[in-house]
């Protein structure tokens, strides 16, 4: 890539402050960029290194105020996030060329269908009577098995496995190592002590623009399907148990584990290794802490939960910085208990 | 599947009550059957959904006593819960056809045997002389190291990683993405602050019946065995360490991690995100909370734990219901002291 | 393998203490062991399996003073532990000779370059454009992506996905199923509350020396690299997102998880289940405990954190022992009030 800083302007119908005739060959941090780099300032917390970058350009809003002299040249832009995420597309699609055609061997079941443009991977695997969509990319190893449908525009990276009768929409994609439709953890225990496997006969289901990151698990359902909705977002080493119901817009960090039959919201966000139970319901909006167990129901919209056993964020807090200076309390507990 | 409600109470010794002649075509939740569905009343938390279920027939205790009038046929049972196991495992045997024979390309070296009734996927892998029995379906992708010995009946879903020197019984299933037998996580400190590995001999071994979820990890031992006793079902994502030994029956949740060389008995329950410290005890029969900490031998069985560092379930949600409210305690003791 | 105890103790430099001409042909635990094996101790918790241990020969420090009669031999070293280990790894390489060669069918682009004695197990696949260097074992089923860089004597094990342009040092090695250069978790927020997602650019680099567990994760950076320093030891299931910096020597056990553009400095420990939020910055030498949440940058070096939201150990087990007691003191706090 090499752009002048006129030509990144008119791409993000921008304006330039400073000299716009300067070469960008790199995207870079704030405080990590080189000459020729363009960087961004979008969370004032990073302001401070604007004023000592070695970015030749930053994006900046449209309506921001230095407080201090500078060296670097800017682009005023609406949204310097949305901006730079742009400009980062513009990039991928030169550095990052779309694959295309398809290596030797691999298996691919005559009873299957898939559109044109795709991308077949060595070594990768189509079951029977699978029907894939157009622009589709299958990495090598990846794994799809008997009567899965697949939509446009999807990528499967290496080693995904897709168990038999799982349907994914338009636009989704699948990071290396994510397993979607294996069995849900069911098992009947019996008289002796031991337990018998409970057959999961369900599926999953991924509507459009779902993203799935690395290393993760989304079990199908005993019966009916495990539903990942539109525009989900969900990261690594998540782990999805049968029967879960995620709503539409929903983003859950890495390492978080929803259980089995729960049905989750709209818009909500679950940050990393927070753990729901089963069997409960979370309202739309509802943001969920680190680490953060929900063992009932969520109700009302829009709350945040934080803590062990989660509770209202703010209140969590408050009894933790108590929690810090329980000995503290011990005492003076003791000390009154003496003078009465 | 197509039976009627008298075929089914007749498959699951029951009886009816109402019309038997109807013809049922899927199994369903009581609260998301349709017209032509059977589902189940086991746990009485779902009793409501009887009287307003769509379901053609639902299968009931033999002494429940409904409290309203309903429309659906019911199906007396001794124990809903595993007829409807039964029925599910019927109806899984119909529409999951068992597969066998032989994809290409595959690689199986000349000096390892296999049973008959197996199937090896395509792009499966079998190293040196292994010993595999019949029965067993080895789906696309799977790797076996050199020296595995297989039983009867064994079922590796696609991509599951097994290391040189396993041993597995009869039984068993793996689901995809799992790896059984990489290093324990052993490094020797070295004066320079750096870490040397120390290798890893050891194995590990699968007793008969054991069921592993899906992108699941089993280290193998510094030396001897980690040691998976019968009957053992393991979740997603859940870590076992180096020389770990898990007794019978023992059933372990999604993303809970056992630390090296900890001995755990018999008919114990781990629930998700649970976490074992190293080189302790657990006592038969112990159950494990979510997220809960274990830092010290449990020689008491039958007990419960709970809590960040676990304790007596009972007395750790009292500990955190006065933690819920420490501000307050906090004000009481201010003005307490004010007082005096 | 079979020694006797004399040529045991020639190896590790040390002295025989009975009688030096038994014949030894196992390694186990001093608990475990039976006659021909040879056991250590190192950690005295372990001393009193010394006076009724079944290992024909036990390695002991050069100092140990014993408190009791024994029957088995000992030899004396300066250092146990690492006598072991010594003792391990020339067992090792006699148990597990060094694999090489190559296993069709395989697929390995013409643009790519490879070293002398290297394996290349079947069905794994190199990209355009690598560089891989000498004595480097790729197993089966093994991807690595285009424009990878690879130095000498690395072991990728079965089914390590390694995406294009990641670069790796010399002696590094990767357990089954870990993933290197998985897209970070990037979206941005969208006016409509769907979520637009960021192109990841960046990538991942493993100085020298490197190992890392089983299904683990670790993202590219959005920009830059994700970097490993030299000698860091990675367990199973340990999720490192995206511009993450490792510094040298740091140990992360299993299930830990360190997020987004955090930088950790040598020699620090992180203990299972253990989670860093993104964006700080972790002094050299810290440890942090199991399960243990860090919220904030870690300034001063060679600290212990502990708890739900991390502080001093000691503070918080203090504070964690009152908790338990949290009933009691509620009870007499009511009592003073009854009294006043």
């Amino acid at each position: 890539m090499e752009f002048t800083i006129d030509e990144i302007a008119l791409l993000l119908d921008g304006s330039v402050e400073g000299d716009g005739s300067k070469k960008i060959n790199r995207l870079d941090k704030i405080q990590e960029g080189k000459d020729g780099s363009v960087g961004f300032l979008s969370n004032l917390k990073y302001e401070k290194h604007l004023y000592d970058t070695d970015c030749s350009a930053i994006i900046v809003s449209a309506d921001f105020k230095p407080q201090k002299p500078f060296k670097t040249t800017l682009i005023r832009v609406e949204d310097p996030y949305s901006g730079f995420t742009k400009l980062l597309e513009t990039y991928a699609k030169m550095v990052k060329p779309e694959i295309s055609g398809i290596e030797e061997p691999n298996f691919f079941h005559q009873s299957s269908s898939i559109g044109s443009n795709c991308y077949r991977g060595a070594f990768s695997y189509v079951g029977k009577n699978c029907s894939i969509g157009e622009n589709v990319k299958i990495y090598p190893q990846v794994y799809i098995g008997d009567e899965v449908t697949i939509g446009n525009n999807c990528t499967f990276y290496p080693g995904v496995k897709i168990y038999g009768g799982t349907v994914i929409g338009n636009d989704c994609e699948v990071h290396a190592g994510s397993i979607l439709g294996s069995d849900g953890f069911g098992f009947a225990p019996q008289a002796d002590g031991s337990y018998k496997n409970v057959p999961q006969l369900g599926n999953v289901v991924l509507e459009d623009r779902v993203s799935i990151g690395a290393n993760t698990t989304i079990d199908c359902a005993t019966m009916g399907s495990t539903y990942i909705s539109k525009g989900v977002k969900i990261d690594n080493q998540v782990q999805i148990a049968h029967n879960v119901r995620l709503g539409e817009h929903t983003v859950i960090a890495s390492q978080a584990g929803i259980s089995g039959s729960t049905t989750v919201g709209k818009n909500c966000v679950f940050a990393g290794k927070a753990g729901i139970v089963g069997h409960i319901q979370i309202a739309d909006n509802t943001t969920v802490g680190a680490n953060t167990g929900i063992v009932k129901s969520i109700t009302e919209p829009g709350k945040t939960f934080f803590g062990y056993i989660g509770f209202e964020i703010k209140a969590f807090l408050k009894s933790y910085s108590i929690f810090r200076k329980l000995p503290l309390l011990d005492n003076k507990l003791r000390e009154l208990e003496k003078k009465l």
